[in-house]
C-alpha cells in the first residue's frame, strides 16, 4: 500500500458514492462522468499519476522505514531544513502540474493531515482529547494515499462583532448529542472546496471570540457517512472545450456547503470535543499554521510564474512592450513573485525544531507572504486586463474557427507575431484566468484563503516582536520607558 | 411618424435579417428568438415602450415644429441650458430602466447622431464632404426612430506607436474602390456593441497619427447591407432564469466584429471620405464628444448609484456596517457617485453656445469624468467583492430552491435581516454585478469607454489651460519668463 | 467704524501686549517686529489693506443698512444663492493673495462668527444660554473689524477611544468656577493657529462621546485677558530672505498651545455653559460647517491653482512635458482641482434657506470635498517632489548668488528655457512648498483641517441617504425587505 | 597602517582645507568646527571609532596576509557566501549605530573601492583603460582607511529624452584637455553628498543614450585638488540642541555641487578616458552594482527598524493601538521590513563566483529591493505623520522645558504612559525624521539613491528571463510560438 495512480483514485471515489446536490437534483452515477465534475476529477487523477511518473517519482515519495512501498512525499514529517527544501519541491512539481489553479490539490490536505499528527502529543492527557486518534488518520491515510478536505467556516448569518448567535435550529455544525457510539452533529459549514469529491472531510473549528464549547471539535470522517450532504454552488465550468475555456473545462474545483444532519461520528474519529482551550491551543500551537502556510505560499508562487508567462506574452503579441507604463506593470509582477519566492526561502531558513522534533518553517515570513499575496494576486488580475484591453472581450469560439467564417477571423484577428487561432486561444486564456467566472472566483479565492485580509494585517502586527526596535529609540533618546510588552 | 415601441423595434429588426455569426454558424430565424440575443432585444423593446409611458412621456419626447408626431428626446438639439438639463432627465429615465447596465441604449446612439448634424456645416464645402447627406440621416432617424450602432476602432494586430500596418489585404476596414455608385469598403473593425442588433451602422474613423486617407471617411449604412457581417464573441447569457442570473439573461449586449466584404457605401449614404484633415475636424470640432460624454457620465452616475444600492444591502444584510473599513468603502462609493454628479452639472453649467447656436456641455468637467469613472468603477466591483468576501462563491441556483434540499437551505443560508432566498438573490446579483463573464466585460468596458486611460490622461493634460496659474507663479517669484504657451 | 486697514490692525496687536511665550522666553515688545511673527503679522495687514483696495472694494465690502462704513463681506449673511457666490469671489480675492497658504485668514474667521450669528436663535431659551451674547459678538466684530482665533482641540493625552481622562487638576480646559462675575477656566487648549495674534480668542468644544458638562460651553474674549498665555511650538520661519524662504518667510502662521490659568470669563461674553445637548447642538445643527466649509473648500481650491502652476513651471523648466508619467501627474493635478471646483459650485447650486432665512450651502459635497483634499494635498505634494526630482535638494541661498561663486551658479545651475536664478528661485519655493518645515507643517495641516480622516469618512457614509438605492435594488431583485432606515 | 580612529579622520580632513563654498563664502579655519559641518563630521568620526571598538572589532575588521594592522572590513574581496554574511554584519554595525541616517557611511565608499578592485581586469588591455590605477587606489584606500564621497549625476539643464546638450562652455564635467601630466576636467557634476568632507573624491559617469566620449571617464583625486570646488547647498541643521534636532544636528551630510575649474587629473589617477564601451562595461559589468547595493539595501533595513521603533512608541505613547487602521499602518512597516530582509538574504544564498573569483550577490533580489524601498520609505514616513497627526505640529523646544513655563508644559504635554518632555522628545524625532528639511531630504534621497524609479522599473523588466514561464503557456496552449527572446 502507499501512493495511488489516477485510476484508483477515480474508482474508489465513484465507489463512495456521496450525496451531492448539485443544481437542485442529488447526483447519481459516476461522479467522475459528471459534466460539472468531470473535469477536476481528471485533473486530479493526473496529479495521482504524477507522483509515480519514473522521472520525478524521487521527488514525489519517500519510504517509511521497514515498509517497501513509496509514499506520498507530502506526508513527510520533516525534520531538517532540507527535508523542507524537498517538500518544497514536491510542491512546485503538483502546482506546477496544474498551473497552481487547484487550491485543493492532494498536497495541501496530506500536509494538514502530516501537521496535526506531528502535533497530536499537543493534545495528551487533556480533557475529551484523543491524539491517537490522529495517529490513526495519519497512518490510514498515508497507507490508502486517501484524499481530502476540510471546513471550517461557519455560515455568513451575521458578521457583526457582538453577534451571538441566537437561533433555536443550530445552523452552524456542533455537537448535539453524546452517545456511546460517538458524537451527533446538526449543523453546516460553508465552502468546502471540493467537497464530495474526496474519501474523507476533515472537520474543525476556527478559535474565536464567543466559542461555543459545543463548536470545540475536530473528526474525519467518511465523504459517504449517513447525514453527510454536499450542497454545490451553481458550477463554473464553462463547457468541455479547452480552446474556449483552457482553465475552467479543467480546474473548477466546486465549493460546496457541509450539511450534517445528525451526523454520527463514532468515537475512534474524533481528535477532541467540547474543549476550548484544547480547540483553541491546536489549532493556534500545532504546526497547522507553518505547514499549511509553506505549501499554499510555493503553489502561490507558481500561479504567479504563470501569471507573469501569460502577461510578457500577451505584451509581446500586440506588440506594447515599448510603453513604460506596460514594463511597469510586468515588473510589478516580477516584483510580488521574487518576493513570495524570498520570503518562503527565509521561512525555511529561519525554520526550527520544535518540541516535537519537527522542522518548522518560520512563520513571520509566511505571514508577510498571506498578507500581501492577497492584495497583489488581483492586481495582477487587473494588470492582466489592462494589458489586454479591448482584446479581452472580442474572443470568437472554437466552433467559429472550425466554420466556413475562418478565413475573415484569420485575416483580422492575426496579432503581429502569431496568427489568429493562437491569438484567440491565448486571450481565451488570460480571459479565463481573470475574467469568467472561474477565473474571478479563483480571484476571490486567493483574497480569502488566509481568512479577512483585514484581520490577517492586525495579526501580524500582534505577533511581531517590536522590543528591540523601541528600545533603540528609547536609548537613543534617554526616555524614562517602563520597560514592557510592545 | 416619430417614436416607435417595443413591438415596432422587434419586427423591424426580425426582418432585416442582418447577417450574424454566432459559435460558427450564421443565425437563421427571429433574432428575438436566438437565446443569446433574446435578452437584450426584449430590454431594448421596453426601453422603446419607455418613451411612450404616460406618466414621463413629457419628460421623453418633444415635437418638432409644424409635426403632429413626438420624437425621442434624445434627438433634440439642444439651445439652452435648461434643454441640457431637460436631455440629462431624458438620459437618467432610460438608463434607470437597465440600471445603467446597457451601454448602447438608445439615446447614446440618437444623441451620436443628432451631434454629428448639429455640427454638419463644419464640413460645409470641403473635398469630399457631403454635410446634406448628415441631415438627411438626422432626419430619417428622427421620423423611423431609428436604431444603430457604431464602430470605430481598428483591430488590435499590433500596439505599437510607429506601426505602420503594412499588410497586403486590408486589414482595417478601409476604401478600396470609388466608382459611379459610391464607395467600396474592405476590412474590419472591432467591438461593435450590438452590432447586428439594430437597424443601421455609422462608420467612422478615430483620428490617429499615420492616418491613411482611404481610411478617413464616414458613414451609415442598413445593417443588412450586402456583404456586411457580424461575428459575435461568445455570448454572456450565464441562463435564462432570472434568478441565477439577474443582469446577464437582461442586459448582455454582445459585441462584434464588424467584416466589409467589398461592401458598397451609396454616395447618398456617405459623409466624408478621402480627407485626412476634414474626418479629424470633423471628430475633434464638432459636438460629438461634448454631446456623447453628457451622455455616457449621466448613465456612468446611475449605474453607480445602482451599486451603492447593492453596497449598502449587502451591508446591511450581513450586518458588516460597524465596521470602519466597511464604511470607508461606502464613503468610496459616496465619494465617487458624488463627484460625477457634481462634474456633470458644472459641464452643464458652464456650457457655451457653439457657433452653429447649439449649447454645448462644458467639456474640461467631462473629461475630468472620463479619467475618473474608470478608475473608480473597477474599485468599486472591488469593494462590492470586498463586502461579500465568501458569501459571493457559495450560492445555490433556483432550481435547488425548487428542490427538496431548500428545508436545508432555508435554514443555513438566511442572514440576520433577510430569509435565505433573498439573500441568495442579493448575492447573486452582486456576483453578476462583478464576478461573472457579464460582470466582468461590463468593468472592462467602462475601463476602456472612452479609450486608452493612460492616453487620456495625457490628452486632459494637454486641453487644460494653464498659464493663468503659471503666470501666478511667475509674478510672485518676479521671474523673467518669456510668455509662452503653457 | 467698519473695515480697517493694515496699519490698523498692526497698531491694535501691538497695543494689546498679549502674553505668548516663544522658546522659553516670553514676549516683550511690539509682536509685529519679532522675527517669528513679522512675516505673518505683514501678510495679514496686507489682507486688510487689501478689502481697500479701490479695483476690488465692492466685490470686498458690504454695507449695513443705514450705516455710511463699508463691512468686511466676509460678514455677509447669505440669504441669496447669488449672495454665496459673492461670498466665494470675497474668499478667492483673500485666498488668491496669499495664495490660499494662510489657513486662518481673516475671512474664515468672520466666517464663523457669522454663522454662530446666523443660527443663535438655536441657543433660545435653553439653560444656559445667552445667544444675544453671540450677536453682541457679531455686531461688535463688523464695527471693529476685529481679528479673531479659534480653538477647541483638545490635549492629545490618550486617543484611545474608552479613555475617560481621569486627572485630578484639569488638562483639557475647564470649567472650574461659576461665580457672580462670569465663568472660571481652567487648562488647556491645542493648536490655536495664529494664537496670540489676533484681537480675541474664540473658544468651544468639539461634541464626543463622554463630553463631560464642565467642558460643554462657548465664549470669545480677548487675548489679552488675565491669566490667558500662548506658548507657541517652534517657528518655522526659515529665515527672512524670499529668495530662500519665498513662503515661511511670509505665511507662517505659528500654532500654539493655549492655557486658562484661572481665566474669568464674564457673563456677557459667555454664549452657553454646562449644557452638553445645547454644546452638541449648536456645533451640528448651526450653519457652522456650512459656511465654514465653503470658505475653506474655496481656500483649497486657490492653493491647489498654485500648485498646478509650480508643478507646471518645473516641468517646463527642466523640459520633462513629454513623459507619459509626467502628463499623468499634472493631470491628477487637475483632476484634483477641478473637482474641487465641481463640488464647491454644487454646494452653491444645491444650497438651500435654513430655518432663520439663511442660505446654506449643501453639505454633502462640501463633506466629499473634505473627505477628497486631505488625500489628494499630500499626493500633490508628493508630485511636485517627483517632477523636481534631484533638484529640489541641491540649492544654493540668495547669498551665494550674491557672492562671486555666482558665475559657477549661473553655468552650472541654468536650465533649459531659464536663467539659473530663476531656476534655484522657482526649486526654493517648490522646496518651501513641500519640504521645508514649513511646507510640511502645510500638508500636516491639510490633511487634519476637517479632523480625523477616518471618522470623516465614516460620518459621510452616516450622513447619506441612501435608501432610494437600496429600494431601487429591492424592488428590482422584488424582495421581501421591510422598509428601515439605510 | 590600516583603520583610523575618529580623532585621525577630523585631522587629517582639517588639514585638506578642501574649498568648500557655503551660503556665498569660502569656508576657512577648521571644518569640524563649522555649524554647518560639525555634527556630521563628529558622527562620521565615531563611526571610525566604532571599528576599533574591542566588543565587535573581530566583526568589523580583517588582517591582510602577511601584514599586521587590522582593515576594515568593508574593504574585504568576498570569496564565499559566508565572507557576504560577514559584510552584512559589518554593514549593520555600521548602519545602527547611526539609525541608518548615513547615506555615504564610510563602509558604502569603501565598499564601491573593493567592487572597482575586485573588476578591474575587465579593463585590461583596453584602449585609455589603467586598471593597475584602481589596483592602486584600492591599496591606498586600506593603507590609510581614506575616506571619499563619489559624483556622476550630471546638471539637471534638460531631461528630455532628446536633448543633446549643446553648449559652448562645458556644463556637464568633460575631458577638455588631454597633455602629458594627465587629463585635463572642465565643468560640474551634481549632488555629491559630503563633497569636501572626504580625503578624496571618485569621479565617473553613468552610462547614457548620447554618451560623450570626452565624458568617459572614471578616476578618483585628493579632495583639495587644485580647481576642484565644493559648492554647498543651504544647510538643513536646525540647531545644535539635540533635544530639538535629535537627527539634524548629528547627521545632516550636506549635498554639494561639484565644480571642476580647468582640474588636472594625473595619469596614474585616471581608470580610462575617452572610452565609452568600457566606461559601459564597467558599471554595467563590473561587481559595483551587486556590491553597492548589498550594502544600501542592509542599511535601509536598519533605518526601517529604526521607523518600526518610532511607529510603535508613538502608537503606545498616545495609546491608539487598538484601532484597526493604526494595526494595519504598524503591520504596512512590518511587511516592508521583513520584504526587505528576506530579499537581501536571498541575494546572498543566490550569490555566485564571478569570473575574477569574487562572490556576487545575486542582483535581481537587490534590484527588486531597489524598486520597493523608494516607495515605501515615502510611504513609512506618511505612516508616522498618520500616526502623530495634530501632536507632530504643536511641539514646544528645549528652552522651553528650561523656562517657568515648564510647569504647563508638563501637565498639558503629558501622555498617557510617559512625562511630558520625554513625549515631546518623541514627537520631535518623528518630526525630524519625517517633517523636518532633514527628514524630507531623507526622503528625497531615498526615493532617487538608485535613480529614477520609472526607469528602475523598466530595467528591471528587462533583466529578467521569462522564457520559462513563457513556455509554459506555450505549452499548455500548444502554440506554434517561435523561440524568442523574452
Amino acid at each position: 500500500m502507499g501512493t495511488i495512480d489516477g485510476n484508483t483514485f477515480i474508482q474508489r471515489l465513484n465507489g463512495l458514492k456521496n450525496e451531492i446536490w448539485f443544481d437542485g437534483v442529488k447526483i447519481k452515477g459516476n461522479i467522475s462522468e459528471h459534466p460539472a465534475f468531470k473535469g477536476i476529477v481528471a485533473a486530479k487523477a493526473s496529479l495521482y499519476d504524477l507522483q509515480n511518473q519514473p522521472s520525478i517519482k524521487d521527488e514525489m515519495t519517500f519510504y517509511l522505514p521497514e515498509k517497501e512501498d513509496p509514499i506520498g512525499l507530502s506526508y513527510l514529517q520533516p525534520k531538517t531544513k532540507e527535508d523542507l527544501k524537498r517538500r518544497r519541491k514536491m510542491i512546485e512539481h503538483w502546482a506546477r502540474h496544474t498551473h497552481g489553479m487547484m487550491g485543493r490539490s492532494p498536497d495541501y490536505m496530506n500536509t494538514v493531515v502530516m501537521s496535526f499528527a506531528s502535533s497530536a502529543t499537543l493534545l495528551k492527557e487533556r480533557e475529551n482529547c484523543f491524539p491517537e486518534n490522529i495517529q490513526c488518520l495519519y497512518k490510514r491515510a498515508m497507507e490508502h494515499d486517501l484524499s481530502f478536505t476540510h471546513t471550517f467556516i461557519t455560515p455568513q448569518v451575521n458578521r457583526s462583532q457582538i453577534n451571538l448567535g441566537f437561533s433555536k435550529e443550530p445552523i452552524s455544525a456542533k455537537v448535539v448529542d453524546r452517545n456511546e457510539k460517538g458524537l451527533v452533529i446538526k449543523g453546516a459549514r460553508l465552502l468546502a472546496t471540493q467537497g464530495g469529491l474526496t474519501d474523507e472531510v476533515l472537520v474543525f473549528s476556527a478559535p474565536r471570540a464567543f466559542f461555543d464549547p459545543s463548536e470545540a471539535f475536530a473528526f474525519s470522517i467518511p465523504s459517504n457517512t449517513k447525514g453527510l450532504k454536499f450542497i454545490c454552488r451553481d458550477s463554473f465550468v464553462g463547457g468541455e472545450s479547452t480552446f474556449n475555456h483552457p482553465l475552467s473545462s479543467r480546474y473548477e474545483e466546486m465549493d460546496s456547503i457541509v450539511v450534517f444532519e445528525n451526523v454520527l461520528v463514532p468515537w475512534d474519529r474524533v481528535f477532541y470535543y467540547d474543549n476550548v482551550d484544547a480547540a483553541t491551543d491546536f489549532l493556534l500551537q500545532s504546526s497547522f499554521y507553518p505547514f499549511a502556510y509553506h505549501q499554499v505560499v510555493t503553489r502561490q508562487i507558481v500561479k504567479t510564474e504563470f501569471i507573469l508567462g501569460v502577461a510578457q506574452l500577451l505584451v509581446e503579441t500586440i506588440n506594447v512592450g515599448e510603453y513604460q507604463h506596460v514594463q511597469e506593470k510586468l515588473s510589478e509582477i516580477i516584483i510580488g513573485l521574487e518576493t513570495m519566492k524570498a520570503l518562503v526561502e527565509k521561512s525555511e531558513n529561519d525554520a526550527e525544531l520544535d518540541e516535537w522534533g519537527y522542522m518548522r518553517p518560520s512563520m513571520i515570513p509566511l505571514q508577510v507572504a498571506s498578507n500581501i499575496f492577497p492584495r497583489i494576486y488581483p492586481r495582477f488580475t487587473e494588470i492582466i486586463q489592462l494589458i489586454g484591453a479591448s482584446g479581452m472581450v472580442s474572443l470568437p469560439t472554437e466552433k467559429a474557427f472550425d466554420s466556413e467564417i475562418r478565413v475573415e477571423l484569420d485575416q483580422y484577428l492575426q496579432a503581429d507575431g502569431m496568427n489568429a487561432e493562437d491569438r484567440v486561444k491565448l486571450f481565451r486564456l488570460a480571459w479565463d484566468l481573470t475574467m469568467s467566472s472561474f477565473g474571478t472566483r479563483q480571484t476571490q479565492y486567493e483574497r480569502y484563503f488566509f481568512g479577512d485580509p483585514v484581520r490577517l494585517s492586525s495579526i501580524l502586527n500582534r505577533n511581531y516582536l517590536k522590543n528591540k526596535h523601541v528600545e533603540e529609540i528609547s536609548k537613543f533618546l534617554n526616555l524614562n520607558l517602563k520597560s514592557s510588552n510592545h
